[in-house]
């Protein structure tokens, strides 16, 4: 029980914070434990050689069924909790660094979503020295503590874990070689966890380096604005669910009071007041159960209101960027250099 | 039910999120409703001529009863929550703002420790030109909304509203005028709220004001490390104190179940049938709520640990600058240079 995070650094850490997400998942879902464990993201500031490194750890909720997915949108409010964190904390830092299972595919809405609004780079999208599993995966068939039927549909298992980074205020990083373990331990032959290691090894200059990234991944406002507005539908739908949850728990909530009354009537009128006061019990649990998930399903209706409002405030000023020309555009789509006109 | 954070601004709002405090009241404390509404620091980006200002709003959980006060390490650790966040977001501001109901008394360790990390001021003991209630009281015994009871030790009232300002990057900000309303309202005889208004005007220069501020608000090493270590003994109280109620509560739950299997043995040898069913209801009752006080608890001794151990590191930080000399000191005390020697 706990964020499951840690960092081990050669480099003395000059401060470190942690950030736990308003939103993830049910607490009555017992058997999938995210709830208790209060996922996070932790950021931990360095100083290499001069330059401030801002470093952030973290692990999204996780994904138990990808068809009927019912953590989707908790997902995606985390994703944009994380980008939010980082944009705000990471202003003064040189270079950006994001290590951590996020639970998404590169092409899921949360990733996407993450990577626009921040402008951190994909190691693996971005190395040329790449060595380990297929396609990169950190997910793979090959680990015997996979379930191997959740993984069918992908034969070379899914990349979930990543290496993300960007360099700001005149320096460059690029991603030298990324390594995978491949579901086997070197050693003993039974793999170390259920998901592959990363370990990548960037590079940060002053100069451009000499085979530049393909520019694929360089902000664009359409693309921006569009993972926005996705994003917003589905932090609406999840409000929309919240509050039918919360209201329907509210019926139930009136349902118990009704045969908690009838119930004591029973009990004093006599004749199956055996059977009345054994159903005693599930009514109050019943009124009890319902409170909790009533008053649960409010507080996810108020934190996705709340990510629902940031996202559709950032996406009413890059409507606004973009609708004022194209110079205004960068500043506020790389979404980290306001009030400094020297960067860049 | 929410925050109760809400900002009105002239100025357009570049940017804004929010942080929802890790803890926050016991939730079984009903009556008291902290819990509930989910306390947290809404953050607020404006660009004025050029100037980046962060403004930061905040309500902190409340105080009620100062001599047997349940929710102090509560308290202490939002303010440190509430430090460290304007802390890590503030870093590229150049002028910081702070208003707020922290329910804490000036000299109170909470406020002293977001003060001394943060480098913040406070306007009334600033300003030149106040007006207003006695003592710049937010909470005063005319106001006819005030428990009258709580206020007896406090002729004047209480001063736990706050505006806090900091000027970084070579600017220089001093608080013109501030005042308060007094307990009526101007028109109606009736005031609109429990708390006193604050207004004040705030000037930011380039240069340093003619009437420079009384420096015994400056930064100093000896001072930041002494509330750091009372924070930290009150924090690790308070870790003490969720453990022992965690203990205590798993007690009750092993209880709870000895007393099931009892009832469920002479509900089937029949005799006391009907006693056994009634008594079925508060032993149920009584397991569920002692796993949630269980897992409550435990989560709040983690998230106390988590504050702690930031505290601990940041503790240590200002140990080993103050042992390496003077000249290292200012730009950790200040906390928020680091890595760039341009500024101050």
């Amino acid at each position: 029980i706990g964020s499951g995070l840690c960092v081990f650094s050669k480099h003395p850490i000059q401060e470190f914070t942690q950030h736990v997400y308003t939103l993830n998942g049910y607490p009555y879902m017992v058997h999938h434990g995210d709830w208790f464990c209060g996922k996070a993201v932790g950021l931990l500031v360095l100083h290499l050689s001069g330059l401030v490194l801002n470093v952030y750890v973290t692990h999204l909720h996780a994904e138990y069924n990808r068809q009927k997915d019912i953590y989707l949108t908790h997902r995606v409010a985390q994703a944009w909790e994380l980008a939010q964190f980082i944009h705000h904390t990471s202003k003064k830092a040189d270079v950006v660094l994001l290590c951590g299972d996020l639970n998404l595919h590169p092409k899921d809405l949360g990733c996407r979503l993450l990577k626009e609004w921040t402008g951190l780079h994909d190691a693996y999208l971005e190395t040329r020295d790449f060595k380990g599993s297929e396609e990169g995966c950190t997910m793979v068939p090959e680990n015997c503590y996979v379930n191997q039927r959740e993984l069918e549909p992908f034969p070379f298992g899914i990349r979930i874990d990543y290496v993300l980074y960007k360099a700001v205020s005149g320096f460059y990083i690029s991603c030298k070689t990324l390594r995978t373990t491949t579901g086997h331990d070197p050693h003993s032959g039974s793999p170390l966890s259920d998901h592959e290691a990363l370990m990548a090894t960037l590079c940060v200059r002053h100069s451009p380096p000499q085979h530049p990234p393909s520019p694929t991944h360089g902000p664009e406002g359409s693309q921006l604005i569009s993972v926005l507005k996705e994003a917003w539908r589905e932090l609406d739908l999840g409000v929309a669910q919240a509050r039918w949850w919360a209201t329907f728990a509210s019926y139930v909530i009136g349902l118990g009071l009704l045969l908690l009354a009838f119930l004591c009537a029973l009990a004093a009128g006599g004749g199956v007041r055996e059977v009345a006061i054994l159903l005693w019990t599930p009514s109050v649990g019943l009124l009890l159960g319902a409170g909790a998930v009533y008053l649960f399903h409010m507080q996810e209706a108020k934190g996705l209101s709340g990510a629902r409002a940031e996202l559709q405030h950032v996406l009413g000023r890059a409507r606004e960027a973009q609708d004022s020309g194209p110079e205004s555009r960068p500043a506020l789509l790389l979404g980290q250099q306001e009030g400094d006109g020297t960067e860049e």
